[in-house]
């Protein structure tokens, strides 16, 4: 049976650190410039229903400096038989003839995992919708590893738009699996999702530290006014006192990670929250920074991240990027089984269950596709909860 | 002179199975993981002007699995210099030096044709058109004679659409060759073109037999009442012995062809059509049919060929797909003479004649491009008949 | 330091032969089948904003002749992270790490020379907006050497859009480097823009001989007729003594170099301008012209080259697309550094100066990215003058 990557998930630590040991060999390699030709004659297709430069060129580069050859889908949703209405699977239950890899980014939550059980050759996921980019958090958790030289009890602070982001929902429970502590910094409209938070707690035991601003020195006038703005009326003076703009000490943090607002993914109130996150990290921010503290971002990035602190030393979102080669290699390598590294997969498959239910998030594949199954995982402790097979949304169902 | 494929025509039968028997030669290496490297050194560029993914993809995978190279554009109509108005003729002229083979999709019916007597190097068509797809043949032809261990004597149903769907205007020319005998299903507004038909006829002495429907129970009532439906008026009981919904035993056929109803070329009457299509082929169908009945479709399907029979081991369109790859692997290496296996290619130029008269296609690759010569063929034993050069489109020209 | 080409002025005579002998080199090798294997482990990224058939599949196929790899992003306007607002600056600080060379198209002037400054690997400009396509003119500089054997004292005749070409943009200084005889014909609205006549005097001591016209045979009543058209009045009989269409003789010019009109950067007047440029390269006009003239067009053509002088020996087009290939794998190997011959980049950047003043240009990279410092040079010799550091239009600065 294939290997799959589909959610950060499916890989415990022990796999994690297995890809990162053989991604720090490669580098080295590469640096000296090493033929690596670990998979010649091996041939990856990357089928991209939605635009990337960076997943879909890095995922390329990997592949031809490992030695393999590249079929490439720029541009799947309007070059392909998706444009004649051919569903998911029937795409890959015949692209699994073409190649021996299939990199998969699609704009359905729970794509990946759908595509996952129809192949016969591993589906790595490239970014499902708004749920998860699990080879972006490879490549964050590697770039803590190595700029940080460990990811256990660091500080994190998660800020942006932490709720349509995909990439902080995988990046999450990578940070729980290694032991970081884990800050969010975000307002009310772009939180955390629930059913992340709840599983993070039930799965990993961790808690997240919730805040909504950086530690700005914010004026009574300043937080009333604000106050006024969002609820169109005067308020008292007690609402000072309130959580809503409770700052943290930016001094705190060992890595800040940014993230780009989706605007394609939000309707209306653009400019308002445009102007709220405007430059959240920027120069001003890192002057009350520890000297070795680092800033993330997967890019691209928008308003949030200030160009006026590219040279900064602790800026280092640029090599968060160039990671993504050596890491891809090695997790390719290893899902291909062309190395000595195995790895386990963890994902189990003996909890899920058929309810005669329809997912309730709008975005899911299942709602999407004709003719999939809808499956649901009961949600551990909670009362008539249960979790989407596919994209992870909960739902509660009356029995 | 480079040799082309542009139509199933071009090449014999004998030719064909050199090609299949290479391709036998070729899986089986495949399935060995041996290395092929009869075209190392060698680029094939993939010209799209029209969406693809497994026409695409499959030849870019073969090229790649007989260590070649790729230049590849995707969607050629929106990237490429035809966005400037450039002439097919001279993209080809100037591609030839970028590549020693070129795959073709192009929108026109006819274009291959035309490409090729202005190529230095191979033209392999990747479909034009409603006209024909030729490569699609090789594979249909290819599994049936895996599926089912020959061609000759067969029963072939083609169903769904055969008048627009190309791939069936250049399969017919290669069952006739091999002598399988073909039956059509399909409405009127579906049937084969009375062109093809003609020529299966003149060229091949085949004669196809005709039905609007396969053996589905029908009361007398489901007549009169689908026949008001159309003529919005009462019929008589007569009616009923009319040839309008003549069945067919399926229990008759090895092998079902479906189509998708190529919606992209058809006005209106869109939703009329597909409920009449609609899961043509489906279970309760194929509990009527052999034990061996294979199941094929060039895929991507819609409505006409039911999900609920992907299980069903007589449904072979995924293998037929797959089949794609060492088929294209076979027929690349013997058009680029990298082989001891040579063939000859059918196609005489001796009939072609100049008249002063358009092509009566509007779709017709001369109707779209300036200073290109109309050039005809005198259809033998038909009257003032003249088949387009390019396209087949018959003309009847009053001397 | 990587070596990078964002203009034919960052290469001098010596080193644009050095680059001409080692495609001679290739070429003969290539005719020979030899495998060419300097490229092995080395990826070209091909960043195209911009549609283009034969620029990135030229660049493409030559990656493949030298035994590289290739990642293309053939319309990263639409399918990279440009769609989610991503900067120049920030794309190729990514891709620098995915790719050895990057080939960049892009649709504002100076984008190449901006990417220049930002990246750790070699930019090759594929076309910069309006502004310059350098490996164009090498290709159009080394088919006048093959197919003439010189280009110094040649007589050159540049006609078509010589103002929004950027082809023309670029060649006019390299044939002004090797010493020929420029000649333009071009209406007025489509004449040579003021800067670049100005950098050839001032730079390279030329000076472009500039006529509207070929020698056709016109009356003075047709020059009446013409002028009462374009002024919407009537004139008097002296007006004919204007230079107004002053022809010149086409006997006298060794090649003739056509281009297309742009008309995707031209508003309104289309009609006007098409009938003005209608075939202004056709039979009739090759007739008058010398046996050994040659006609050079970059290619795609339009209305202004007529396909019926494709089958003239004097038609040299085609070959000049061909010699694209060889030219460009000189190129790369050379600025990669994995051959002997080495060059030096003639650019000088003593001479930049940061004023406090935007580009007029509107089409300038610096007026479409945010975070992009204004650079000038200021032009020797004439007053207050200065030249954008990136996309060369000229800006009078009154201090």
């Amino acid at each position: 049976m294939p290997k799959h990557l589909v959610s950060i998930n499916d890989l415990s630590k022990a796999s994690i650190e297995k890809i990162f040991d053989l991604a720090d060999d490669i580098d080295e390699k590469l640096k000296n410039h090493q033929t690596i030709d670990l998979c010649r004659d091996k041939i990856m297709a990357t089928m991209f229903y939605e635009p990337s430069t960076r997943t879909r060129m890095s995922f390329e580069s990997a592949m031809y400096r490992l030695g393999g050859k590249v079929i490439s889908s720029a541009d799947t949703k309007a070059t392909s038989s998706a444009a004649k209405g051919e569903s998911l699977i029937d795409t890959i239950k015949v692209i699994q003839h073409y190649a021996d890899v299939v990199i998969l980014r699609h704009f359905n939550d729970g794509s990946a995992k759908l595509a996952s059980e129809n192949s016969l050759v591993p589906i790595i996921s490239g970014g499902d919708g708004s749920h998860e980019h699990p080879t972006q958090t490879l490549c964050d958790l590697y770039t803590l590893r190595r700029e940080k030289g460990k990811i256990k009890g660091l500080n994190i602070a998660l800020c942006g738009d932490l709720r349509y982001g995909r990439t902080v929902h995988s990046l999450v429970y990578g940070l729980a699996k290694f032991g970081a502590t884990i800050f969010t910094v975000a307002p009310d409209d772009f939180a955390l999702p629930e059913h992340v938070e709840r599983r993070l707690k039930s799965e990993y035991g961790t808690e997240v530290k919730k805040f909504k601003k950086f530690d700005e020195q914010l004026s009574a006038k300043d937080v009333i006014f604000m106050k006024n703005l969002k609820k169109g009326k005067a308020v008292k003076d007690d609402v000072i006192e309130e959580n809503l703009f409770q700052p943290i000490p930016i001094e705190y943090f060992d890595a800040i990670y940014v993230t780009r607002i989706q605007m394609e993914r939000i309707e209306g109130t653009k400019s308002r929250h445009e102007s709220l996150m405007s430059y959240l990290v920027n120069k001003e921010l890192l002057e009350k920074a520890k000297n070795d503290t680092i800033v993330l971002h997967p890019l691209p990035r928008r308003s949030e991240l200030s160009y006026d602190i590219d040279k900064d030393k602790r800026a280092a979102y640029f090599k968060q990027a160039a990671y993504g080669v050596p890491v891809r290699m090695a997790l390719i390598a290893i899902l291909l089984g062309v190395t000595e590294d195995k790895i386990k997969m963890t994902f189990d498959k003996s909890k899920d269950c058929i309810l005669d239910e329809k997912c309730s998030n709008h975005n899911c594949i299942t709602q999407e596709q004709e003719n999939v199954q809808h499956k649901f995982i009961k949600v551990e402790d909670v009362e008539n909860t249960y979790r989407c097979f596919y994209c992870d949304s909960e739902k509660i169902v009356q029995n």
